[in-house]
């Protein structure tokens, strides 16, 4: 069902009811607002595009914590901490997770809830695992609507873990306020964050399980602020600092949340956190549409059969690049039926 | 004019001695094939097509070395020196430039000729300056086939240099084989090209001017050579070096020419060498194919009107990037005249 006027899908009457469940702070109603946006189904997916539309207004007001690091570095314990500690000061949490591994090894991060015990007794704490189907741009997208409708549904904080898989920091970094990044202290040989490039994407580093070798820690620290002294700060009114802390016996929890109400607040007062977000939400937007482009462009019958072989031709110096993609495009203008055309057929058919 | 079987354009009897003019070595008919290759008339990029297709079994012989540093790191004098010192070994050497400031500006980097004044004298160099109008990605592309109509004339080093502006790095970067940083030995404070994360796509890096300062040069030298070891390295076998030079006295060009040669022989032996240049081709075919769909988007009447509010309301929160996307993507499915109706239309003319 489409608004003749908009042509905007309309709501029905049970998703008009998700919508006053979502904002009515029901957890059934969350779980099942998301789980309609992650569906693959086309009419799910226009139901979950026409309840997001309703939701908007009351998303955006809480603070989007993307949280990455190798596996091992404690991210699961450390997010657990961080949650209980948020709920303590009177705060709801969402917890999220973009995990474009699971796609192939069928589990997913947060997947096991057993590894957030103490969170997820929590009433004021939700947890969701990532989508477990489709590509990073597919589960990001699920990931970033999930986001909205927590935001709706009135948490002040979600979290977004993420693994150093491919692209998926960057794609995590694109959907939140602030990024962190948890290390290990065992840094020197294999800081691997520095060398894939990650480190950049940090506004706040946490050196956990520093309570393990609290010497090692130190140099770590170190280090690591040695490295980011030479790159470049995202910001020209912060400079990601790092810090240590140790999940397993709290320390550091606190002064890690101080910092990032700070960064929240410089950044609100020099007007970037809105910055950052519009900029999100359009780069998000031109995402889809190259998306959708590319979608539609390999779909087209003549770029089908002709695709592979041209790659090959190009990949092989047989054929130059431009007139590949002069060639390909081209398909996309192919002639269709023209009205006069069309009108000698329809007069043939006439005759 | 088109191949009626390969749809291919055809080349015209002029351009067929244009092709045979470049593969003869003649300058003028380089010049010329360059020329028609820059220009924006819809007519001459078809020939300019037509021509290069002929050229593209002659091309790939050549070593391609982009060369970038910020202004007034002596990227100038050290090609010259360099092409002068490759003449003396018995090379041809063409020079080309990448320099998107250039349509604004008016001028060009290299479109000085006198800066180069020993080089221009040499019958086996040819140098052209940057074509000063277009998008980055114009410019690229144009130079990209002058590139290839150099390397068919038989040049055998092509030197692309440019300036430190906006993406031109990573697109001179993702047109040559191996990519050469110039810096000054003032380092310490001011490592621009690490902050701006230039110096991860270098594959040799040149401390120019070293003679002026050795100690200095020494000092940067060694800041460099820490950054790098903390950076990811491009490929497993190559470890870019860091040298000094000095194009004033022509100290350091013939090691780093050896330097050069022995990146060139690594890379083969891998078969990164031949495996980089076919990534290139196809990132570069898809670069144009995003570019055209693009385009075509922007082009379609609905999105032209309808793209500068969207983006605003996305931007303000009034409307979700997927939903704005869907909105998009949806003008380019939007009904056209269907046989049926344009049947009846049709019908209703005959009545």
């Amino acid at each position: 069902m489409k608004d003749l006027t908009t042509g905007k899908p309309l709501l029905m009457p049970a998703d008009l009811k998700l919508v006053e469940g979502v904002l009515a702070r029901q957890p059934r109603a969350l779980a099942k607002a998301i789980t309609l946006a992650e569906s693959t189904r086309p009419d799910h997916q226009a139901r979950a595009g026409a309840v997001l539309d309703k939701l908007l207004p009351s998303t955006g007001k809480s603070i989007r914590l993307g949280i990455s690091g190798a596996p091992g570095a404690g991210k699961s314990t450390f997010i657990e901490a961080l949650g209980v500690h948020l709920i303590g000061l009177g705060k709801r949490v969402a917890v999220l997770a973009v995990d474009p591994s699971s796609a192939i090894s069928g589990g997913s991060i947060l997947g096991d809830k057993t590894r957030m015990e103490r969170l997820c007794q929590e009433k004021d704490a939700f947890i969701r695992p990532s989508p477990s189907h489709g590509s990073l741009g597919g589960v990001a997208e699920k990931t970033r609507e999930a986001m909205l409708i927590c935001e709706a549904a009135g948490y002040d904080v979600v979290l977004i873990e993420t693994v150093g898989v491919g692209q998926s920091e960057t794609t995590v970094a694109g959907m939140s306020d602030m990024f962190v990044l948890v290390q290990l202290p065992n840094a020197g040989d294999d800081l691997q964050a520095i060398k894939k490039g990650i480190i950049e994407l940090a506004d706040i580093i946490v050196v956990n399980k520093a309570d393990i070798d609290p010497k090692a820690a130190a140099i770590a620290r170190g280090q690591i602020s040695g490295a980011l002294g030479l790159l470049r700060s995202a910001s020209p009114h912060w400079r990601p600092p790092v810090m240590e802390a140790s999940a397993a016996t709290n320390k550091g929890i606190d002064a890690f949340w101080a910092e990032v109400e700070k960064y929240a607040r410089v950044m609100a007062e020099t007007g970037e956190f809105q910055a950052r977000r519009r900029r999100q939400a359009v780069d998000w937007m031109w995402a889809m549409i190259d998306g959708g482009l590319r979608a539609r462009f390999r779909q087209h019958p003549r770029v089908r059969r002709d695709l592979d072989p041209v790659v090959a031709a190009v990949a092989g110096g047989e054929q130059s690049p431009s007139a590949a993609a002069y060639q390909l495009l081209g398909y996309l203008d192919a002639p269709t039926p023209t009205p006069a055309s069309a009108q000698m057929r329809a007069a043939e058919t006439a005759m």
